[in-house]
């Protein structure tokens, strides 16, 4: 059983509450909806991901004899409570936006529909592992917009938060539109193709910098990509010049140089200049250091002859907004609308779709949150994906999600695609909606 | 073998270059040392932690022969190294910081000391690792002197960044000082204490909410924490003082209350005021929603009747400081010191040590950062933690790096205690480091 298995990453609060229904026998159907309260004021749209992780959790959900008596040892619960457990199966039904689906504020992207315990236990991981990926592919689209078809790659294994986080920020990434990650455990797992190229490590374990550059390309013929700031970049660049001829007789060719520090424009351009006088003008410049959006777009601009961009800490752990106002909300029990009225928190209660319109040229034309049985103008988007605890279809390809994203992308309306913070797009509430909120509203409690 | 554990937690240039290491027989010792270049603006000190899951993690390093198929299978490396990877194990030293610790910017809190591809295959998951509990523990390091004294609950899961952030956020905010967290797992697996109230959800679920709140007690009495803000905050506590007296007499005490939205303060004396006057003198007010170090400091100061708080995002993700400039760099090779001169991003080179002066009052006095074989004034803080690849100690109680942790808040200066940008705690830098930067700048590379 590993860390991210275990039944019991979850809140203590989900237990007591589930001993609660269980004393009480309140095992009838809730609707639980996962969406973002608010918008960070740098985002301007958000991209729904990490559905493929939701539902490998809920199939294999289920306590282990050793969990059980755990949960018994610390007194907590009683002994029938705990005896239950053992027969504790997500059994329920799952509707959700595919994906790399474009979103907004208090638009669900997944539902649950399943006996009260099970949709309630489930809470605390299916929003620890929608919010990462959702909160790293919406920061990914922004660094591919800036990018503007510039090769971008994941180097943030070592800042991200964990061992997850590392290897989600890697999926999440790929799927908006990265060309890959520096994290090899990404690619055995999801065939994410992966980009290494050397540390400052290996020329500083030399004593000659144009040593380390041979022996390197020596030992990786096919993929040499060389760093040059270790010491002085324009100085390694006409080493790399030197040395270019003695490689080539060896049958070796130079792919690539990344530099990683200082001024990367002024950089980039003299490194440029040095390798076309030197006849290497087939290689490419990759720049790497705290890069995010608005410095690939103020590199762009500066016209830095960059082919691409390594994006680390500031992708893996979205460092300008590092979380979301995500929350999975009680909307209907027992056949019931619900609706919290916490101040600055309320809810819009019962089953609600997702109505997109799409004007003529494709691009979004305006949503409609409606209550799903009162259809509204537009494109459904929540859509089912499991049933009676099983997935209703095999897992989607990263490159049908890739394609989504890019529709997507290209179909936002211009404003929402700039690192500027726009006004937000428009989500209309549905008529019957706001009806159903206001009689909820007149109920004692 | 599961994501934390597998050896290809790393970037891929790890493996080029040790592949170029392989190929050249560069095995001789290397000196890597890990530290924060900077300190964020908002953190006046740091608490190392982590190391642990770090030594955890050498002491387990090893290549699986499905995990040695898959790199061949890429053809980016030789039979020949692919096959010697099975004999690949960590049987280095390390020295460090013990875990509570409080450091500053430039100073080791971890160095290695191995045949140069063990030293450096680790580098990404031993930042990955040491990273997110040192920002973890430095960010709640900032909430305990905040509270002064009062309770402290993590409750951060859900929006941590993956299931590994949560599960030692949990672990990172104990040893820093809370009074334990809502995660269950960090209960199983690490004997933290575990809190847990309930959730709006449950209320909802109920038409009424006494009927809530009554059956919720009934079926855990020995630990009822009812929320009050599901609907309207003071109407509940009204609600729950009519209960009482009928809890009472089946043998239910009510503990405590929780209030997660508005104006924290505000509702706090109103609800304690209502359950004072209704007898329920000794229920506890725990506050949440949104909190962190700034927010309890002014909920304490405008003498909010909170008697603890559950802190959530803002911690599990240290929002205002996502991440630190943590690195790990190469300080000698085969017995030669090293050093990175990029711009911006010089090391000071060589094997060093941390030295602590402190005043006769117990307050920390100033570090010296020095050669390990240069001893200067003060307490050497890094201790040999690991040789041979095998730890020296078991791993340290929680309950010893709690008290730790007590005594180094204690002795911090009373300006790194606050909220606000302190000026920096003096660093000096040895005069025999100054020396031996300059000697390296001396020579060609």
């Amino acid at each position: 059983m590993t860390i991210a298995d275990s039944v019991l990453l979850t809140d203590l609060y989900q237990l007591t509450m589930l001993q609660t229904y269980h004393a009480e026998r309140m095992n009838e159907t809730a609707v639980f909806e996962l969406f973002v309260r608010r918008l960070p004021p740098e985002r301007n749209f958000l991209l729904a991901a990490g559905l493929e992780q939701a539902l490998d959790y809920l199939e294999n959900l289920c306590f282990t004899a050793e969990e059980q008596d755990w949960l018994a040892s610390t007194g907590r619960f009683s002994a029938d409570f705990v005896a239950a457990l053992a027969d504790f199966r997500f059994t329920g039904a799952v509707q959700a936006l595919p994906e790399g689906t474009a979103f907004f504020a208090n638009e669900p992207i997944l539902r649950v529909i399943a006996p009260l315990p099970q949709a309630q236990l489930v809470e605390s991981r299916l929003i620890n592992l929608l919010h990462y990926q959702t909160l790293i592919a919406s920061k990914a689209a922004r660094c591919v917009l800036a990018a503007a078809g510039k090769l971008l790659v994941d180097f943030g294994l070592r800042r991200a938060h964990g061992a997850e986080a590392g290897l989600l920020a890697a999926r999440a990434s790929y799927l908006t539109g990265f060309a890959g990650t520096a994290t090899v455990l990404a690619g055995m797992q999801f065939g994410i193709p992966i980009f290494g190229t050397m540390a400052h490590s290996l020329i500083q374990a030399h004593d000659r910098e144009e040593d380390a550059f041979e022996r390197f390309a020596a030992a990786q013929p096919g993929n040499v990509t060389l760093l040059l700031d270790t010491y002085d970049t324009e100085a390694a660049a006409y080493k790399l010049v030197q040395l270019a001829p003695r490689l080539r007789e060896r049958g070796i060719a130079i792919k690539g140089v990344r530099i990683d520090s200082g001024d990367l424009a002024e950089h980039a351009r003299q490194v440029r200049r040095i390798l076309d006088a030197g006849g290497l003008t087939h290689v490419t410049l990759l720049g790497s250091g705290d890069l995010d959006e608005h410095r690939i777009r103020a590199l762009l601009a500066a016209e830095a002859p960059l082919d691409g961009f390594g994006v680390g800490t500031r992708l893996d752990a979205s460092t300008d907004a590092p979380t979301l106002d995500m929350v999975y909300k009680l909307q209907e029990y027992a056949g019931q609308p619900r609706r919290k009225r916490s101040e600055g928190k309320a809810t819009w209660p019962g089953r609600k779709q997702v109505y997109r319109r799409v004007a003529a040229d494709g691009t979004l034309a305006g949503d409609c949150l409606g209550l799903e049985h009162y259809p509204q103008p537009g494109q459904p988007l929540l859509r089912p994906v499991m049933t009676q605890g099983r997935r209703l279809q095999p897992p989607e390809p990263l490159s049908v999600i890739r394609d989504r994203v890019r529709a997507q992308l290209a179909a936002l309306p211009a404003a929402l695609r700039t690192d500027e913070t726009a006004p937000p797009y428009p989500v209309d509430i549905a008529s019957e909606l706001r009806e159903l909120t206001t009689q909820l509203d007149q109920k004692p409690h």
